[in-house]
């Protein structure tokens, strides 16, 4: 199966060192892909060379004269910079030129020029950012991330349905055990949102399995967790933040005196192992759900490793077919709901 | 200056064992403390010798015959437990023969309890559950971790007002740094509640720094993040998660192999200067914030150093008078308001 994916490549903090790395060692890895590099032409054309790159059938370069800084308003970005890297990395998917775009720019304007260019599923009222996070048997999906800092049950119904479809095609998991994200696991805790989501999912549409608490996003019992992005948002970063804590104080308790040193030493294969283990860019690429069209969003300060995940999680969903799949579901509960 | 402490014996997932050693070892290192330790009295006068402890002028046995059980619900104990340890101990800061409870029951009935018999500080519409947490230059005091799974902005702006109060008294700070906690730290980020929270905040009665994100309570540049009792409890729950899976990480890679596990031997002094520095029983003892007295939460599962740093925070609380310091700085603030 053919793939073509559209990269924006000048977005995220490191731009062309990153992008460009990636995208050469992604061709490398998968022959039938196809990659729209998506940047200043002049610019593109210039550094090719440097990443073994030729500009060809695989390679494409497609001019976009614009960039999107990462702290500008999504609004204004998607008012007055029509010719953005990231805007025309939408548009090719849109055109059909591409079937997924990859930007590590800024989060708020890819979510706003995203729904704007490629528009909603039908009976989805808000897409949702999704992304998979190490846990003590595998992986655990968690949406929303932070494209809605206020939802309804609704919303999390929608949510906890297309992350159901995300993991059941991603992960060839044939009933993905979702989760709603609460203060405790007994029925009487929690706001009035969660509340009344739980009674719309208790109603089986997928493999709800009831409320779970922050620590079960880690524990591997739970395929999918569904919040609203501002707890997911917070729990994201505040993993993100102990992470990098604990990684610290490792590496400052191995590096203390002498001795420690020595044992670090020793210990480097142990910890090397432990690092890859624990390595947030494993996981990066975070999908946006609920558009009519594959956008992938990765971290702004991916690695070449990192950015090289975010590429392969946008093939994985083109392999898989995921928004037409979010879509059947969705219409199909819908169906249901108009014939009960 | 003499403290009496309340202890709630019989609460917590290990009972007596637990809560036996802890006063013992509290009332070794600290000598003008008095111990109220309420629980079952045939109980305790039978174990009171295996851990040398002989009442007396320091260890008072207050007998209550009933328990709250952890999966209790809040408003059946409180209605029907009027001699559980929980009630009793909070009973005794009540009629002034403790200074502070100390309880690792159930919190939802604890805090039940507490509202209910001490009653709330003048001015306070909800009282707050508020922890330290470790950050890479010292510690971080969040609240609120669980109390309020819904809060308006004058909730959040008194959260706020407390936990400086809290952190300026405990921790001889003259000056708290306190974020809010949000998606982004620019303006325009973020739902209506931390909007309206930050233009309160905004007026000056403490030392607001602005919006902060998840990872910011790891890295120490804000004293106390605050936050309603949903994002709080996820936040902690979510680093708890996160924390355990990091330290089996850990393990799993040290024991791989029999190199590993040599590895292991000779990094063992790093390794627990880590683990003393992670440990979460440091930080273990919750305050219940905004009623007429102290009381501690300690968290369910605490062994024995937990327990001991839960009483050591009542003490604190006791010795740097922090209710009443509250109260203070919220007349004021309220003063002032109605001068305005």
């Amino acid at each position: 199966m053919k793939a073509q994916i559209a990269i924006d490549m000048m977005g995220g903090d490191h731009g062309l060192p990153v992008t460009l790395a990636a995208a050469a060692r992604f061709l490398n890895e998968r022959p039938h892909v196809t990659t729209l590099l998506v940047g200043d032409e002049t610019l593109l054309r210039a550094q090719l060379a440097n990443y073994r790159l030729v500009e060809g059938e695989r390679v494409v370069i497609v001019h976009a004269p614009e960039i999107v800084a990462m702290g500008e308003s999504p609004a204004v970005a998607l008012r007055t910079k029509k010719k953005s890297s990231m805007r025309v990395a939408i548009d090719c998917v849109r055109d059909g030129s591409a079937q997924a775009a990859v930007s590590a720019g800024n989060t708020g304007a890819l979510m706003a020029t995203a729904k704007f260019v490629l528009k909603m599923l039908p009976g989805i009222e808000r897409p949702a950012i999704c992304t998979a996070l190490p846990n003590r048997k595998g992986h655990t999906h968690v949406l929303d991330l932070g494209a809605n800092v206020e939802c309804n049950a609704d919303h999390l119904f929608q949510f906890a349905v297309m992350g159901s479809v995300l993991v059941e095609a991603y992960d060839d998991n044939p009933s993905p055990r979702v989760g709603l994200l609460n203060v405790g696991a007994e029925a009487i805790k929690g706001n009035d949102t969660v509340k009344a989501a739980a009674a719309l999912l208790a109603e089986g549409p997928i493999n709800y399995i009831g409320f779970v608490e922050g620590d079960d996003i880690y524990k591997g019992d739970v395929d999918v967790v569904v919040c609203d992005g501002f707890v997911g948002n917070v729990a994201l970063k505040t993993s993100e933040g102990l992470a990098k804590m604990m990684t610290q104080f490792l590496r400052e308790e191995f590096s203390r005196s002498l001795l420690s040193k020595l044992a670090a030493v020793i210990a480097m294969p142990v910890l090397k192992r432990l690092k890859k283990r624990l390595d947030p860019g494993r996981y990066n690429g975070a999908s946006f759900l609920g558009l009519q069209g594959i956008v992938i969003k990765s971290h702004g300060g991916a690695d070449v490793a990192a950015f090289t995940s975010a590429l392969n999680v946008a093939l994985r969903e083109i392999e898989k077919d995921v928004p037409r799949r979010i879509d059947l579901r969705l219409g199909q509960l819908l169906n249901e709901k108009e014939l009960a």
